[in-house]
């Protein structure tokens, strides 16, 4: 079965619907919103000369690099460890791919996990998230799920964690995540880590990655769309655990990745090379993302809340997972009875385009929704600029005004 | 199962027996072997302020310049029809795993089409190609082995063809064409027809897509690296028929695609626009291109057949797919019985890097390989250029010098 990747097609609905005259608040795409850092620009621009194949992994200058950005982070990593690929969607298709098994995900968590899974034939089993955070399933409750999965049969093989997550944006606590790797050991799950909103941790002192808790059962998911707003330029890579389990896994994912994309585009390996050497200019415009990332996401936070949602506070990256079930009442003059009826009235009505809790595998009844809050940034490349480097951005007009427009959408929530 | 990229891994070994400080020609991969055309760069570097994700079938802008350039070869083409991605390898694959039932291959054929059916779940049914050419099944041939598969309960969906060919260089004849197109619709297969190397025919004039003759079930595929020699940018596209066949496709295709990579680099996007939009400078180059080819190719067909190979004369691209049977009485004091032990030997003991035939599903006893000639233009940009330049490129030194060498390995085959 094919499930249409449903943030690409919300994302073009609203572009559609822009284009036909209509004011929407983007809210519902994961696209980080800036501009392209001017010394990437340069990098690619020398790049263009490069028309090789090269190996499948990625040039060794490449991972190099990438070997140097986890080690900077407590991960010693070879470049046999790092893996290159057109985003790291397409790796993690390629994981999902040479696993046996069935996939344990946190629930909710971001659409393409599940979609992958049941595009590679395997099966998905859901675990819920604390109250506290998402990306990682509430530990009893995972060992009750996986004791279950078990005596209905089923074969756990790995577990997908998101940190820090989409949808919620928020950072599972650290020991929340030991746990979680006590249970993968004793269950013998392979750990998947996305962590490709890892350097938009608002807090970046408070990350832990599983790979340095379970480094002999642990890969890490990463790449530049985030935190270097690249994700039209598909750069992803997996760093693979030292040890046997890393080398067999190493070789399976050559072997897909040589027969889907053969290699990443060599000029896109080349600004890989440059950007997780880390220089300094690429340090900052990281941080002043992050401190932006934060900034408005603080603020639509509060809008949501101050309208009556639940909702985790933000930690990390562009994302809110507001629950409107306090607001339930108000829908009563609706048709709305659970999440993907809200976003339908929120686009239609409203003008705000969010993306339902459902999509994500939630529970279709809860009014949960996954809001994006990074394409408020501006709509000209100038405006972005002045987002990136504003002291006070959310007072920005273009930015103070959708969250004047989501103030109001909420506020006429449900009346005719 | 896991089977790796043949060709990949033998460039792969051949830079590092290179790269150790021994001389091979390098005979083994199809990579073009011509620099980057100067007013590509400049697109490319040109477009690195584009990093939003964009539609998952590419912009509108590229489709519709991928559109022209079908319609300016006799097939009227909407841009809906076209989809992009990270090479056509990757849409192929898509396209594999979005179809049911088993995949009817030419045998032997391109090496990623049956590693791509087995790791899509697909089974492969081989027909045999003709004497004439590859690419396509001899149709008798093909009723036989269709109606055994059906007989065994098998149940053949599609059938890949590769027009022009690799690995033989050749280009099947209209009329073999038409009967398998005939074939292809009394046992309704759908024809996937790989057009990578379409501009690169020696004799434009004689080519003919299935396209033309089947059009409600022929998708086409191709892509910039080999006209273009952008192998290393992985850009490639599919045309889908128009029709309700072709409408379902689409929309598996952008369902799986935007779970595997999201979309083509929004740069390289901009680089395929121009490309397939035909200006002089690319027509100038491609034709260049196709010359040197033509030249090259022939001159090692030559070598080929005077060191008493047998080898269908090339008719397009870079490839010839010699067969050494009648030396193979030279072999009786070495320990090859076949394709693979026979490109063994050349590789280690004359320098001479190929590919066994059974790496396209030859059979395992026959002494044929898979020899690309692009590699040979040149080891630094400035020879490529020259090569590309050149009235007489097999005269230029380190042509010359590979064929010479390349004489003299299958002059010593066999001795001690």
């Amino acid at each position: 079965m094919v499930v249409h990747s449903a943030t690409l097609e919300l994302d073009e609905r609203v572009r559609a619907r822009r284009a036909a005259g209509h004011h929407v608040v983007h809210l519902g795409f994961g696209e980080a919103g800036l501009p392209v850092l001017p010394e990437v620009r340069e990098v690619l621009a020398g790049a263009t000369g490069l028309n090789s194949y090269g190996p499948v992994v990625g040039s060794a200058e490449a991972r190099g690099s990438a070997a140097g950005y986890f080690a900077r982070r407590g991960l010693p990593t070879e470049p046999e460890q790092v893996i290159y690929g057109p985003g790291s969607k397409a790796l993690l298709f390629a994981l999902l791919s040479v696993l046996g098994g069935d996939i344990v995900l946190p629930r909710p968590s971001w659409v393409s996990y599940a979609a992958q899974a049941g595009l590679t034939g395997r099966g998905v089993i859901g675990a819920p998230i604390s109250e506290v955070a998402g990306g990682v399933p509430e530990p009893n409750g995972l060992e009750r799920v996986l004791e279950g999965a078990r005596a209905d049969g089923r074969k756990p093989a790995a577990m997908i964690l998101t940190l820090p997550d989409n949808p919620t944006g928020t950072l599972a606590p650290a020991e929340q995540l030991e746990a979680i790797c006590d249970i993968a050991q004793r269950y013998e799950l392979l750990l998947i880590c996305d962590e490709i909103y890892r350097d938009l941790v608002y807090h970046p002192e408070r990350f832990r990655s599983p790979a340095t808790i379970a480094p002999e059962r642990t890969v890490v998911t990463s790449g530049l769309s985030k935190a270097m707003a690249l994700g039209g330029w598909r750069i992803g890579l997996a760093r693979l655990p030292d040890g046997r389990w890393g080398t067999s896994l190493r070789t399976e994912l050559v072997g897909v990745a040589g027969e889907i994309w053969s290699s990443l585009a060599a000029p896109m390996q080349e600004v890989a090379g440059y950007v997780y050497s880390e220089p300094e200019e690429v340090v900052a415009y990281v941080s002043r993302g992050r401190r932006l990332h934060e900034a408005v996401s603080t603020a639509v936070h509060r809008v949501l809340v101050s309208a009556g949602a639940r909702c985790r506070p933000p930690q990390a990256a562009f994302y809110l997972y507001p629950d409107l079930a306090p607001l339930r009442g108000r829908l009563a003059g609706t048709r709305v009875t659970g999440g993907t009826g809200l976003a339908e009235l929120l686009l239609e009505r409203h003008g705000v385009g969010v993306l339902a809790g459902t999509m994500f595998g939630d529970d279709p009844g809860a009014l949960r929704l996954r809001v994006a809050t990074s394409l408020l940034y501006g709509d000209t490349e100038e405006q972005r600029w002045r987002s990136l480097h504003s002291e006070n951005p959310t007072t920005l007009p273009w930015i103070a005004d959708a969250l004047d427009r989501l103030r109001r959408a909420l506020a006429e929530l449900g009346k005719r």
